[in-house]
Order: C-alpha cells, then structure tokens, then sequence
C-alpha cells in the first residue's frame, strides 16, 4: 500500500468493493505481485481503468533504477543507447535496469509485473509502437515513459526522441551528387518502418533537387543488416549499367557493400562511392573508413533519460488528465497527472553527414 | 534490519555497543544508506570486519536483480558480456542491472553502496583485480559476486570466468605457419595484461614449434584499439623485410593492419594474412571477413551468471569460513558461508581458430 495512501484510498477501496475482492489484493495488482490470479488481476485492472485510477508519483526509491527495454540488443544502435541513458544515470546516482524481450513491437506481461514491482523512476523503450494496456498500466502506476525511435514512427500520446530520417537521406545524396555522381542506388530499410519510406525519400528529393531522374531498379529495400546490403550490392554492381554509388541506408548495408565491390574488384572510392547511415563505430573502423550520415544515438538516449526525469518531477507521466473520482475526499487528494508539456512529446534531434574515405568522385 | 533478524542480532546489538552507536545505525551501514556520516560509516566496517560478522543470504527479493559492472562501456567486449548475462537472466526471471565505473580496475564506493541498498541476487564484475574491502563488503551482506576475466588475471579467492588465451595465440600463430608463412609479425595488447602476455607466449610457442626464430623487431605492444593496430602495421609494412603475415592480437587491432594494408595498396589475403583474435561482430562484417580466434564472450557471461546464481543457492558467496562468534545464541544462527567448491572459483572456457578470408598462402 505505502505510497498509495495519500493518493486515493477511497477509490482503491471502491476499486476492491466493485471487484468484490480485499483491498489488499488490489494493492497487489498495483504493484504487479504475481500472487494474484489472472481473472482477478485482469477485473482489477479493468476497474483501475474504467475509474481512471492514477497513483500520485511514488517517493524516489532508495536505490533508484531507470529501466530500458530492447527488443534486440543485437542491434548494433543498442550499445550507444546504453550508453546514453547511462551517461545520465550516473549525473544522477541512478542504476539502469536492462530488459531485452525479443519480440519485434512491444514488451511481453512478464516485463510489466516486473516493472511494476521494481518500481523505476521511469522507462526508455526502444520500440516503435506500445500496446494501449501497456501505456495505461504504466500511467495508472505513475512510472513515466519515453520512446527511444531511430525508426521515426511515433505516436502522438507517448513522448519520444527521434531523428531527421528525411534530412538524412537528404544530405547523403546531396553529397554524392554534388561529388558528379548521376548514376546512384539506393538500398533503404523494410517498406514497413518509417525510418526507411523518410531516408528514401530525402534520396528522392536530393535526385530531384540535381535533375536526375530516379531508375526504380536501382531502389532496394534491405533489413538494415550486412548480409542485404552485400546481396544487392552484388546484383546492382553485376549490372552492366551499374551505379558508381550507392547510399546504403545503414552502416550495417554499407559494409555488406565494401565486401560486394572488393570481392568484384572493385576500388573504393575510385570505382564505386559508398554513403551509410547510423555512424556506429563500425563506421570508423571499416577499410576504408565510411562516409555516413550521423544518428546521434547516445544524445537520444540521453535525451530520452532527461526527459524521464522531467516528467518525473513534474508528476505528468501520462497523457489525458482522467483521474479518479470516488467519494470526494480521497480524490481530491489523488494526483492530476495531465499531458505533458506539447514540447516534451517529441524530440526530433539533427542528422549530419560525416564525411570519411568511402566516398569521391565518379 | 529485515533479515539480519535471524542471522546475528546479538552480533549486531555487540557492533553497536562497541561503535557507540545505535543498532539501527549499524543496519543502514549494512544496507548502504546514505544518511550515515563517513566516520561513523568506517567504524562500523572495521568493528563488522573484526568480528568477520556475515549476514545469511537474505530472501529472494520480489523484483530479483543481477548486477553487471564495467570499467567501459566502450569496450568491444562489453555487448557480448551484457547478452550473456541478459540471457540467463531472462531464463530465470531475473532483471539485469548494469553499472560503468569509468575507472580501469575497480567499481567505486559509490556503487558498492548503492549495491548494498539494491540488494542483488550476485554481481558480475568485468574487472581483472577487486580492491580487499569491496569483496569484505560484499561478502559481509552475504552478496555472491564472480569477475569475467578476459584479461586472463585471475585473483585466487574470487570465482572467476576467463578463457584460454595461450591456446588461442598458440592456434592463430600455428594456422600461419601451417599455411607457409615464416615472417610473421605479432601485436599484442598491453605489457601489464597477463593475456597479452599469454597470447605472445602463444605465438613464441607455435613460432618455436615450426623451428622459426621469432625477430623482436616484429613483436609490438598495442592497446587493443584499432589505432594502435593501424600504427604498428605502417610501420611493419613499410619494411623492406615486411613480414607476410601479422596476428593481431585483437579483432580492432586488426581492422587497424586491414586499413594499412590497403593504404599501402598490400591485397589481403595475397600480399598479407592477417589474424585477429576475440570474434566480436565486427570481424565478420570486415573487409575481407577476418580469420579469427573466437573468445566465447557470450557463453563466458552466462557462466559467470549461473556460477552466481549456484554460489547464492548454496549460500556461500565468500570465501575462508571466519563467522561472527558473539555471546553464543546469536551466532550459532548465523550462517556459515565457506570457501566456495574448488570447481566453482574459475572456468576457463576454451578459446577456437575461426578461418575467413583474412588468411592465405604467402
């Protein structure tokens, strides 16, 4: 109970009345203790919902955890975002909690109840998209989240921390045709990510901007991975009309791409110039050394950590100001938790090219 | 207080009376809190080591946690170590914590505190030595903590996870000498590393094996970072007498030796071989693909992780049985953690030639 005490024992009473379970049972579930039944938990929860219940900011823990949840940490982004969220925790005497859930969109119940338990001052989730029952048990909590989107997909009631997708893929091909290229690929993301439709269409507008018309056999979709760039590298390069550059949407692609043109011997950047995207440090260390579009990933996730903290303090984790209305009293003392701030909802940081070796003129 | 009940009151009552200080003082220097003043903290240690006082394993926490602790982030190594431990922790429920210290060789007090107030199910340290009063405190909470040891530097009275580096410089020198290579140049990593040195021994074994004498002039030192790589192999290469071969000592160091190379206009694997030693992701996605010896970094981290979990079960984190010995009663309720099984203070897990496209004839 703690914390919940001052925040609505009224509604949390009418809460167990209603389910027709004890009041001790609906702390329970606030609290995602696994020692209650799932039917139970589910009506509990459900009533938390209708009512609108919110739980007032609890006191900082005494040894205060940041959560971050990954659905891969393969990625290769994963560790700068680590590191940025880490940066900010150690400023402020804070641990972070790391949860990889290996689903593609979302973090499974498991995660939550987990969540819910350890309490953390808040959560950076590095998904594109939430499910509803997950945003609302973590609004009725007050734990504050942020969305961490390298995909640029946002969604307009959850903050989140992104960057210019478009400007990106822009300024990549605004390079390469101001070096006198006039023969460019593209091997951008999945059709299905955000991200991917942005920095292809900045290559668009960039082909455009220099009067070059866009062959559509040079536009390929790829999964960001090395293994998609080196198979469409290999089949734009065999091509008798084949480009001298190609802007590779990914570092992970434009790897795949040096290791295409080296086996086909062909000289980089004399023969074919090579643009990435990401500058992880891969980037640095390829031979020779990319020509990449810049995402700074640890200042998001240090971005998205600060942000945190604000709305945290502010005791505005959620969106909509719907609190619980019981019997008076007790709701009035609730907490009135509304939107955050318009510009809390979304941080769009810049994208910059990065000039290295991979790239030169036709 | 909590579970220290049942494990040496007397003790604690003692430890109070001879601080000259409250019992509830000495529970928060056990806990870590911070509203304790320096001094009175210090007394409170040094009365808590005197008496050898160790508190029994405490009850599984509601939201268990592991903690991992690295000097930097930025360290290759540091994905794989984090997907290990993440992977047993996700098979047991468990949330992993990850601290940075910034310091090469031990956490801080900062984080031993906050430790003791998270109360951890064990801490996995990726440090070669630990300062003697971070493991009394440690062990006096009864906190279970193993260190991963790619150095290769074990400390005797800890449990530890390292892997076979002598073998691995051996199986890298001798797949060069089996392919024909005489003039083989090797850059190890720094000279007060131990697996630097073992890796070296590697080499000068392999080299003494195929009746080679190894030429000083092409033993270097590096950091293992990609700079020092690419210093060390301009000036080898630049040799009128270049060695045809170069192991590495490192995956960075030897994306640094492919980029000199290529400066140099030297093909691999035609006109240098070249071996790199850890596997981490970026040796695949090389240019050409690097010959390598795998580290199992992954599969290190998850031993130290189960070793962990093992030692917490059988509720001896520590080492030699020193148990508090108050007035009798209490201390006989006290548990008695000793000297972990000799099978479980050090794993060394075998290290594996991995042949790409770095390697060929001379």
């Amino acid at each position: 109970m703690r914390d919940d005490r001052s925040a609505g024992r009224v509604t949390l009473a009418q809460v167990a009345s209603q389910a027709g379970v004890s009041l001790s049972t609906v702390s329970k579930v606030l609290n995602g203790r696994p020692d209650v039944s799932a039917p139970t938990r589910g009506k509990v929860e459900e009533l938390l919902e209708e009512h609108g219940y919110r739980r007032s900011a609890p006191t900082a823990p005494e040894a205060p955890l940041i959560e971050i949840v990954f659905h891969e940490l393969e990625s290769a982004w994963a560790m700068e975002l680590i590191r940025g969220v880490q940066n900010v925790a150690k400023e402020t005497g804070v641990s972070v909690v790391l949860t990889e859930t290996g689903t593609r969109h979302s973090p499974g119940a498991d995660w939550v109840e987990g969540a819910l338990r350890r309490r953390p001052l808040g959560v950076v989730l590095v998904f594109s998209t939430l499910p509803e029952d997950l945003k609302k048990k973590l609004w009725s909590r007050a734990i504050p989240f942020v969305i961490i989107d390298p995909a640029g997909d946002p969604e307009p009631d959850v903050p989140s921390v992104g960057s210019a997708n478009w400007a990106g893929g822009l300024a990549a091909t605004r390079h390469l045709t101001e070096l006198g290229h006039r023969r460019i690929a593209v091997i951008t993301g999945p059709r299905d990510m955000l991200c991917s439709l942005a920095r292809l269409d900045g290559f668009r507008s960039a082909m455009g901007m220099a009067q070059i018309a866009v062959d559509p056999e040079l536009v390929r979709y790829g999964d960001f991975h090395v293994e998609s760039g080196h198979a469409h590298a290999k089949e734009l390069l065999k091509r008798p009309d084949r480009p001298t550059a190609i802007f590779a949407g990914s570092d992970l692609q434009a790897l795949g791409v040096l290791e295409a043109a080296r086996v086909l011997g062909l000289r980089i950047p004399e023969d074919l110039s090579v643009v990435g995207y990401d500058d992880i440090p891969p980037a640095r260390w390829s031979s020779p050394a990319l020509t990449t579009v810049h995402q700074p990933l640890v200042e998001m996730a240090e971005e998205a950590a600060r942000m945190l903290l604000r709305l945290r303090k502010s005791g505005r984790p959620g969106p909509a100001a719907r609190t619980a209305r019981g019997d008076g009293a007790g709701a009035d003392r609730a907490a009135q938790p509304s939107r955050p701030d318009q510009a809390d909802t979304r941080i769009e940081l810049g994208t910059r090219l990065v000039v290295r070796d991979s790239t030169g003129r036709p």
